[in-house]
């Protein structure tokens, strides 16, 4: 029984090491299967959603596509079930994002089988479509082994106070000029709600202008020009601070980068030799290193 | 009497530290008080402007919502008559923005109770609609914590002159380019005044693209596509100016902050010890000191 | 004789004074009256454009406009006229950008006394209405004051082989989109030729996108796409360009400031003190100096 | 015959010198001939597609194109038989990336001419239409000679990783809100599959805004509003990126110009003299030197 017990926690060890450590060789390949499959099984959803459209002779298509859901929501289980058993702390993964994206990922079908009455419920069935869309949030693993990512990362976290209240003040603006336009255009024109308005004021400001709902009276073109130019200086806020926090990230990563011989610093990042004393510099430690 | 006005005195002070002094921890639990109130007015007019479509059978709610609009207004009144007679000087407050504000808020109601014959005018309705969608203006008293918002308003204010010299040619470029499709497409698909094709102008300069009025004439869309990428070269310059601005900005921030022990300066903003000898640096000032 | 000639040379030469010297105080004055009464013409035929719907029940407000319109012609004539005679080259004010903008500005009413004929020709039409829309640029006169438009036209200067190129290679991706489009959608959807086609890729790839000509086949909307998310990464390099030049003409500025007593230079543009010695620095020269 | 093949390896060095060193003044004439051709050839394509429009009452303009067309054919065919018979090593030339679209610029006019049984069938008729729509990118040739692209091209090799994670990133996030999209509206408005929401979602969060699918349902307006803000925040991170790299891009331009007598370095691009020692500074050498 000990002997059972031990040679189980080494496999869950081995399992573990497999599942969750990007470090080892044989980790990160098991992170690229998972990676590949969920693009497929993302493809697959493509295929299915348009396969009226794509196949319009072959209804065989239709079920051989939910044979490969049944596999993939087979395989997922199986990922999330040994994910589950192989964690150390019980609680921390099934809480985690990629737990819960992972949860969400299989959970449909179960639902489908087990209360096969719900489906006939509309609302019911968004909910499903919903769950099967967050599939795509499993290819968002791909992201953590880019380590140029962290920059862009650092600039947003250090920038996100101003971002916060530009976007707050910018909130303001839109409830402002919403409830302007509902007030002059009094619910023609498809100024119908408050939130309506509002609406045509995010597309407005955002410069998407979908046209969908547009002003017709002279006052309320007045009042959309004023948005609309507004919209257009204040665009150029968000870059500009991101721009300045991102040229900070980047100075810093120069500045980082020292000669171990002379410790003369501040050299470019794609420099390899010391431009004080000529040593070779050893390489940035920014880019991921292959092992 | 002296007794009763001393009394009375010491109650205004009392009243003016409460809604007028940020400093104090009561002064600030006062503001967020009046923010809340203002954000739930904000909703309930939401609220009632999509009430037909959001609860469609139940004609009740309207009246309930007319019941909260009352209470609003009550709450909105006892706290401007309180600014008005805490303020020490008497012009100052209902003379500030927020005072214009607080009165604006106020209005719409006491104008329909007393000259309910104004309601029956459409142009009078529309400037009461008006005066309650300034309410979304007293959620701006929230700015005044956030003091990273001064580095966003100095950036501004100092570009404020190249800002201006700017859209001064935009407007000349937007009059001209408008008046000159007028004269090519004269009168059709749209453009049939002046005053449509700048707003047309205005519409595609900024990239929002509405697509009510397009031009359909071989030398109209040259003249459009010629308008169009005028307008994606300029849309950098405004971002190229804050840019500018905001950088001298941030860097101007990391001069400022010095090491009090050996005088050294331009460390990082979220820097913790001085670079050069090691000693606690003091708390960024330039970030809200919670006391 | 010689008296009356020097009596008239002298006259031309306040005359010259007046209207082409912006550096005395008489100039200047004379400069915004002349600016004024360009904004007054154009406000007339922005109203003359949009007068049946304004006021649609006086017939009797176009008269009055026409009439508005001969006194602005005269007033311009005599300012040409006097322009023409007081210019000490006979050549060079007629052929300056200026002088042309002014002719263009009083021949169309010239043109439809002197031919009244022509105007029954819908093209000469168009063409008297272009001359009248031209008087826009008379306002550009204004942008002659202000010395900090000067740092944006050097920016502009020094960056336009960067940007040409980059505008050339624009043009490439713009036919190449275009005709490739054409190809795929084939005539249908208002892509019914190349020179629509490019129409249609100028407003996609500026994210203007007036939704009059979209694709409808799979095929087109992938191309689309690539388009757009071509254009979405593009759309940065004008403004990185100008960004980068302007940064840099900020920092000329700022390197240009040095103090007289001690020579310090790099103060900062809005700097009263010189950092180094304390002495008061002289004020900005790149502000314009009021006399 | 040797002096026969002498002759003719001079004769097909003197061609290659003409055809690819643009180091010589006779090359360069060549190359800008070839380049004048081009574009002609793409302004007929132009001319040809909206003839029936342009000239509506001359049938004969067709024919005439169509000659014009077997003309550049036999041009395009004498130069890609020069090239490849004066190229010395024999595969370089035909696979490299101009000497396929070469290739593909003759193509056209021989397939209608051998196979005319071909352009019965439509879906070979848009392949031969692309392939005479890549003849525009002949003109690409012309970047060769500006030595300012590379500075543009530098910076976007430098940010290339960083703009790669940036677009994966966007990807997930298009595939997301489309498939959240096509799970809340179920098929109405235009978002029939995921392809199509997915399209959406592109034109959307890049602000095109073509207003050919838009939400209908209030919770499918708050997930565009969703979408389109974070657009408007994300449109600020490729600019960031680019402008930092090429801000320092220009700084290298900047330290890399050093006076040849003192050595002192980091003069302006455009500075005549050293800012030290007053020699005459070298030519700038990323301008382009005229022999």
């Amino acid at each position: 029984m000990s002997q059972d017990y031990r040679c189980f926690a080494s496999a869950r060890r081995r399992c573990y090491a497999l599942l969750f450590d990007h470090r080892t060789r044989s980790g990160r390949r098991m992170e690229t299967f998972w990676i590949v499959i969920s693009m497929l099984s993302v493809l697959s959803l493509f295929i299915e959603s348009s396969a009226s459209d794509l196949f319009p002779n072959s209804p065989k298509i239709l079920l051989q596509l939910g044979l490969m859901e049944v596999v993939f929501t087979a395989v997922f289980t199986v990922e999330y079930l040994l994910r589950l058993i192989s964690s150390p702390r019980k609680t921390r993964y099934p809480l985690s994002f990629f737990g819960i994206v992972d949860l969400c990922t299989v959970l449909p079908m179960y639902i489908i089988w087990l209360m096969p009455s719900l489906t006939l419920s509309a609302n019911l069935m968004v909910l499903i479509r919903l769950l099967r869309v967050l599939r795509v949030l499993r290819v968002l693993k791909l992201l953590r082994y880019m380590s140029d990512a962290g920059i862009l990362w650092r600039s947003l976290m250090r920038a996100r106070r101003k971002l916060g209240i530009f976007f707050g003040f910018v909130a303001i603006i839109l409830c402002l000029f919403g409830g302007l336009m509902f007030a002059v255009e009094g619910g023609n024109d498809g100024f119908s709600s408050l939130g309506t308005s509002v609406y045509w004021a995010v597309v407005t400001l955002t410069t998407v202008g979908y046209g969908d709902i547009t002003p017709h009276t002279a006052l309320g073109r007045m009042l959309a020009s004023v948005l609309i130019l507004l919209g257009y200086s204040i665009i150029a806020v968000p870059t500009g601070i991101l721009t300045a926090y991102m040229s900070q990230e980047l100075e810093k990563g120069r500045a980082a980068r020292s000669c171990q011989i002379c410790l003369h610093s501040r050299h470019e990042i794609d420099a390899k030799f010391c431009a004080h004393c000529g040593a070779v510099l050893e390489a940035d430690t920014s880019q991921p290193v292959e092992k």
